[in-house]
């Protein structure tokens, strides 16, 4: 994959350091392509496929970031892609998707018809089925953003990335226990969708239940395969308010000039809260992704 | 001043590559400290004073991105500034500027009290005073943009810039002409405040007559000094509606995941128009600020 995915930059924040006492290295994925992480994992896991089994194509249900980012792996790939996607799902994601190559097959606005309709086009076409997170190709994907903020940014005390399926912060994990061990791995998720803490610090994997939060792509539940990957590698899960979630997204705009999207705001709020030990240590943060509806930012509701 | 201000990173779309036939490469200026290119120029004006002169201090009247950029170019040299603001100047603004360091001094919303005040305090104080724009020391700190840009990019073949007072552009056309002769420099306006394309296209300057556009920080009028550079080293200026404008802002926003203010979303504007002959071309474009107020966002008027 590491010809297809952009190597993208590292930026710090003077106002970041300054409130927190702390040295802060953010990782942009928000400038990765389709604009989110996702485009990691979903490009390891098509890229991982035989040739036989690529020329058949790949497929997934997803209406956010994973659908563009497999329609997208695929192209690069020149593999057919098929994504389900429901009734109802927004007109710009729906045409984001197509206009990278990929079919649209409709089903109902249910989970159940999601899986039925996609088992149902595998059947017919052979298609590999590409998980959003729950996919061992797709969390080593997600790992390589980690892997290059450790090469970026050098030795890191504290690294923080959003946990909602678990992809990412699984792939975080697994690459500074590989890379950088001894590097304290956080997730941060918001308290409105607070599953992964639960199960994290339970130990019995909770799935959430409908969860309201305006981190729009941590509203998943946390995978079985993530679960076991955090209760391992994780050194803790700790949760943020709404409201700190969109101060902390205002932040990045106004001070970094990044535009990112509520999820990623997550950790920067974490960090921000002042309720993680960071005073004096190397920080790493993964900005998850930047795909935002400009004409409804959460702070005008 | 080298060593105080950023070397931002540059940029590239695929969304812009595709619009326009041409490979372009944005300087993101408003990543630079302040949050614009106005720290360069007035970064090299603080440090181009002798040290008795630097003492006694400097002073502008602004109310916009030049007065925090002078105030922490004194901070970071470590003398006084004064920055003359009328009554009424946006809060946030008074405070970012006093947050820099600087004392403020109060004025009368007219043009005639500014520079009033301005020369008291300067008969006061012995402070020296920096022009937001129809300054050499000034234009040639904007200057560095453009160089940096050059050194990243490699030879362009046609070269951006928004033009207000003409600092930014007439820097610009200067590091063209001395760093890679042969390189088009076009400079990029308002059709609502087309002040420098008039007085451009007509040869005798012309002052702006209170123009009213969303880009506010090219509302100035063509200083006498960038008028005679434009002259010489410019080849073309450029006007773009306000539509126009808001719409490159916004995809800046949604593909690039930058926050740029109007005023940056000119020149992109005018390439994204079709009416520039980019196709097949290299095209440098400096993006000069990141300075937005989210609450009042332009497509929402």
């Amino acid at each position: 994959m590491a010809p297809h995915v952009h190597r993208t930059p590292v930026f710090t924040s003077a106002f970041v350091d300054g409130r927190t006492g702390a040295r802060v290295v953010f990782k942009a994925e928000n400038l990765q392509k389709v604009g989110a992480f996702k485009f990691r994992g979903a490009c390891n896991a098509v890229f991982s496929l035989g040739d036989d089994e690529a020329r058949r194509g790949v497929l997934t249900h997803s209406s956010g970031n994973h659908a563009q980012a497999v329609a997208l792996a695929a192209r690069v790939r020149g593999v057919p892609a098929w994504v389900v996607m429901p009734e109802g799902a927004p007109a710009v994601k729906v045409a984001a998707v197509e206009g990278y190559g990929a079919r649209i097959v409709r089903c109902a606005p249910t989970l159940a018809a999601r899986e039925a309709t996609a088992a149902e086009v595998q059947r017919e076409t052979g298609a590999a089925f590409v998980h959003p997170y729950d996919d061992a190709r797709v969390v080593a994907g997600q790992a390589t953003a980690a892997m290059e903020l450790l090469e970026q940014a050098g030795p890191l005390d504290v690294l923080l990335a959003p946990v909602g399926g678990g992809g990412l912060l699984g792939g975080t994990a697994l690459a500074a226990a590989y890379f950088a061990p001894g590097t304290r791995v956080v997730g941060a998720e918001p308290a409105a969708a607070d599953d992964a803490a639960r199960s994290f610090h339970g130990g019995v994997l909770v799935p959430a239940d409908n969860p309201r939060t305006v981190a729009d792509g941590l509203r998943t539940s946390l995978g079985a395969l993530n679960f076991a990957v955090l209760r391992r590698y994780v050194a803790d899960v700790v949760t943020v308010g709404e409201d700190e979630i969109v101060a902390a997204m205002r932040h990045v705009w106004e001070r970094m000039k990044l535009v990112i999207e509520p999820s990623s705001a997550v950790p920067v709020a974490a960090l921000l809260s002042g309720r993680l030990d960071v005073e004096g240590r190397r920080v790493g943060v993964i900005l998850s992704g930047g795909n935002v509806d400009l004409d409804h930012l959460p702070w005008f509701r």
